[in-house]
C-alpha cells in the first residue's frame, strides 16, 4: 500500500503527515527534535516516522515519496539556500531519510511554496492552474503556481512577494535590509504596528495588545468600530492590493488565496481588499478571484508531500 | 517538406516569415492589406502567402503551423481580447487560413509574448527556461517565460510589465488610465519626455529632438556628455530596475532581455541598469543576467511561428 509523507521542518520539532497518494491525511504527529545536524538527530526523526507508519500498519518500504518543507529558499533544481531560522544539514537529513525509506523520492520545498501546492492538491485551489497564495503570518510568504506547476525561481526567490516594494519612502528597514516591502505592512507584525501608529498619531489609547503579532485584538477592535483599527486595516489592504496588482501585471493569475494567521480574519477585510484591488489593478485582470486559503497551517505539510509525489512521476 | 509561417499582423500590412521547423528563416515579406475584416481582405492575405510559398517551391499543404502575432491580449486558452489599434476579425482570419492551409495548426500570440518566444527559439534566450523580455518601444511590452513556457495569463495580461506601478504620486495618467506605470518612463516616449523635463527644470536648451519617440537623439546627447540626458537615462534605469526587482520577487527569472527601439541603446545604459538593479533587488536574485535581445523587430514573427509549431505537438 503506497504512502506519502509530508514533513514540516521546524527549529525544535518536525510535524509529520502521513497521506495516501490521493491526498487523504491519515495522521498528523509532532516529533520533538534537537537541531537536525547529526546522526543522533536524524535517528530521532526516523524513529518517530517508524511509529507513525506502524500506527497505520505501514512499513518504510510502503513510502513512495517524502516531502520536507523548510522556512527558506529552494531553487528550481532543488538546491537549499541560506536558512537563517533553523539549524539543518539538508544533505545529511536527506541521506538518512533515503537510507530509511529505500523506495522514496525525497524533495525539499520552501514553506510558502509548499502551502500553495497543498491548496492545489487538496484545498481552495483544486483544479486552478494559475494562482498565488499569499501567506500573511509573522512575515509574508507566497507561493506562485503557473500552468499547474510551482514557480520556485532560478535562485529560489519565486514567490518572495513579501518583498515587493510598495512604499519607496519608508524610513524603517525590512528584515531583508530594503525599505517599504509588503511584509512591513501586511504581516501580523505589520498590521499591529500600523494600528499602534494610527492610535499614537491620533492621541488615542489602543485596545490591549497581547504581543507584537496579536492581530486578533486589532481585528476585534475593528469589529467594535475602532477608527484606528479601520485606518490600519485599510492601509494593509491598500498595500496588499497594490502588490497583487503588480503580480497580475506579471503572471495574471486566475485566483489569489489569502492564508496565514492574518488570513484568519479574511472575512473581515475581504470586501475592502477586493475593492482596493479593483481600483488599483489593470482593468484586464479585474476578473481575478480573491478567496481565503482553506488548509490553514497544514497546507505546507500537504504541499511538500504532493511535490515529492509529483517528482516521482 | 514541412514549413512554418509566422505572421506579424499590423493595421495596414502583414509581415510574413517562412521558416523551417528548426527555426531557420527562409524568407520575410511584407504584404499590404486593408482592414482584416472581410473575405476580400482575407483573400489578399492568402494570395500573398501563396507567392511566398511558391518562391520556395512549397505549397499550402507543406505548411504545418501558422502563428499570428497581434498587438493585444491573448488569454491562456487562445482567446483574443480587445484590440484598440488594429481592425481585425480574428475568427474570420483563422477560418480563411485554416481553409487555405489544410494541414495547419493556427495560433494567435500577443506581440510582446511572441517576441519572447522568438528569443527562446532562435535568439538570446535559447536554452534558458525562465526569462523575461522587456520590449521598450512606443509602449513597454513584456513576455514572461517560465519552465520553457509562455505565461499568457488567465485574462491575457501576463507580461503586462509596462503597467507595473513604479511611482504612485505621478500626476500624469498612463494610456491605461492609471498613474505611474513603468511605460510612462521606460518607453521611447517616456525617455524623450524625461529628457525634455530635465532640460526645462534646469533652464537648459535641449538638443534637437525629431519626434516624440526620438530616443536616438537623447542617447546621442548622453554620449556627448549632456547632463540632462544623463539625468533622464538614470531615471529610466531607476524605474526599470525597480520594476525588474518586483518581477524577480514573483517569478525570479534567470535572465532579463531588453529589446524594442530603446533597447537599441542597451550598451549605453546597461551598466547603470545593472547597478541600479543590484541596489534595488532582493540579494537572493542578484545572479540574474541582464542582456540585450537579439532578434530585433523579427522576434515576434519568429515567436508566433514557434508557438504554433509547439501547439501542434
Amino acid at each position: 500500500m503506497d504512502r506519502v509523507l509530508g514533513i514540516d521542518v521546524g527549529g525544535t520539532s518536525i510535524k509529520v503527515g502521513l497521506f495516501t497518494p490521493e491526498g487523504e491525511l491519515l495522521e498528523e504527529r509532532k516529533i520533538p527534535t534537537p537541531a537536525l545536524v547529526d546522526e543522533a538527530a536524524f535517528a530521532q526523526v526516523t524513529e518517530g516516522l517508524g511509529r507513525v507508519l506502524a500506527a497505520h500498519d505501514a512499513t518504510p518500504a510502503d513510502v513512495v515519496a517524502c516531502g520536507l518543507d523548510i522556512p527558506g529558499p529552494v531553487a528550481d533544481d532543488g538546491t537549499v539556500g541560506f536558512l537563517p531560522n533553523i539549524q539543518l544539514d539538508p544533505e545529511g537529513l536527506v541521506g538518512a531519510l533515503s537510507h530509511y525509506l529505500p523506495q522514496t523520492t525525497t524533495a525539499f520545498v520552501n514553506d510558502a511554496n509548499a502551502a500553495a501546492l497543498g491548496e492545489l492538491w487538496a484545498g481552495s485551489a483544486r483544479d486552478v492552474s494559475s494562482f498565488v497564495l499569499l501567506a500573511l503570518g509573522t512575515g509574508v510568504g507566497a507561493g506562485v503556481v503557473v500552468g499547474g506547476r510551482l514557480v520556485a525561481g532560478a535562485f529560489g526567490a519565486g514567490g518572495e512577494a513579501g518583498h515587493i516594494t510598495v512604499r519607496r519612502d519608508e524610513p524603517r528597514a525590512c528584515g531583508c535590509g530594503r525599505h517599504g516591502c509588503l511584509e512591513q505592512y501586511a504581516s501580523a507584525t505589520g498590521v499591529v504596528r500600523l494600528y499602534l501608529e494610527a492610535c499614537e498619531s491620533r492621541g488615542v489609547t489602543p485596545v490591549h495588545i497581547e504581543h507584537a503579532t496579536d492581530t486578533l485584538s486589532v481585528f476585534g477592535a475593528l469589529e467594535q468600530g475602532d477608527e484606528c483599527a479601520r485606518i490600519a486595516v485599510d492601509q494593509m489592504c491598500d498595500y496588499l492590493a497594490l502588490a497583487m496588482s503588480q503580480i497580475s501585471c506579471v503572471i495574471d493569475p486566475a485566483l489569489y488565496l489569502i492564508g496565514g494567521g492574518v488570513g484568519g480574519a479574511f472575512a473581515t477585510f475581504a470586501p475592502r481588499l477586493r475593492e482596493r484591488f479593483h481600483e488599483l489593478a489593470l482593468p484586464t485582470c479585474a476578473g481575478v478571484r480573491i478567496e481565503a486559503a482553506s488548509l490553514g497551517n497544514q497546507a505546507a505539510m500537504y504541499g511538500c508531500a504532493y511535490e515529492a509525489l509529483r517528482l516521482r512521476g
